[in-house]
């Protein structure tokens, strides 16, 4: 019995900050951990932000709101449930996932939590845990699953190696010359195809 | 962050072999664990009669396509998900609850798997975790979800004993007896309402 474990951002949706930072007009949450190596420090700029246009959870969700899931997720991810199990394993928050999570018929997410204060303003960003990716593919594994892991990006490399079969998809350039020994998937139809390949689906 | 861990059949679904003996009209297949307490001398005995029968695989989902969710459970299911995280729990068989799970909307589910010959017949069945439903909550726990459990029968007790929050669903009144400790929901509506308060969810 199988389980496909698949990154959020840049697999089935856009980038959530990046597109925020399009959509709202705020260049300055276009910094990414490219430019910002430090997590904690790039997340409380980017909640500093937040508070000084005033954005609060329901301005965000409603922003938020207005993106659309990568052009075929809806239809893959329909093709991968129906197929096996599917766990989505982000770095996200549930508040910020969750306007797209409906538009993806609400496959299941482990991801981390924003604290929203009572006036609706976000408080804080709790983790639910360090390296959960990793953490929950080695968990389905103890449960007796096969595990296929596929992310875009440097934070899935321990669920992917960790994962019995796994892909890229569309990774940043410098990745796929780092890790040449990662298949690589460009669409949808070719992660579907590795997916197909890997747990023998028929 | 919290997860829902649900039993399937007696709570979203109807038991399945007693669905599938009362479609079909094979009396024999109403036997249940209260009849046989070994559970691989029952099966064996199930998977003779699908023999006996004729009853491939294909059939078998033809059959059980005929059948339905419980009254609720489309809309009780669509309430979980969109709120928060679910994993169904079950000791069925991916083939015998594919058809209902297509009517639920393929909600992730973890179960056993049926071993089918090249001729479309079951030749074995697989449990892929002993006390499989307990080890996943305990996974949950391990991986910080705060959980809530809910079943209909014996074999959900160590899961329901294991999770954060947890209930029974329409048990029999034997059980009820046995465990005054346990919450009891009779409807879709009631278990909402335990989960509702047990999460916190607003």
């Amino acid at each position: 019995m199988h389980i496909v474990c698949l990154d959020l951002e840049g697999v089935l949706i856009p980038e959530i900050w990046i597109a925020f930072a399009e959509t709202t007009g705020i260049e300055a949450l276009k910094r990414t951990t490219r430019d910002e190596s430090c997590y904690d420090t790039l997340m409380r700029y980017r909640l500093d932000i937040l508070d000084q246009e005033d954005f609060k959870l329901a301005d965000i969700e409603r922003v938020i709101g207005t993106l659309e899931p990568l052009p075929g997720a809806v239809d893959f991810v329909n093709w991968v449930t129906a197929q096996t199990r599917l766990v989505i394993l982000s770095d996200t928050f549930s508040q910020f996932a969750g306007p797209l999570m409906a538009k993806l018929g609400h496959p299941t997410l482990f991801c981390h939590e924003l604290e929203i204060a009572p006036d609706g303003r976000i408080a804080d960003y709790k983790l639910r845990l360090p390296d959960h990716k990793r953490r929950a593919v080695e968990a389905f594994k103890n449960l007796n699953f096969e595990t296929f892991a596929a992310g875009d990006s440097y934070n899935d490399l321990s669920m992917i190696d960790t994962a019995d079969h796994q892909a890229l998809f569309c990774p940043p350039e410098r990745l796929i010359e780092e890790r040449p020994d990662l298949k690589v998937a460009r669409q949808h139809s070719e992660l579907r195809a590795c997916i197909e390949a890997s747990l023998k689906l028929t």
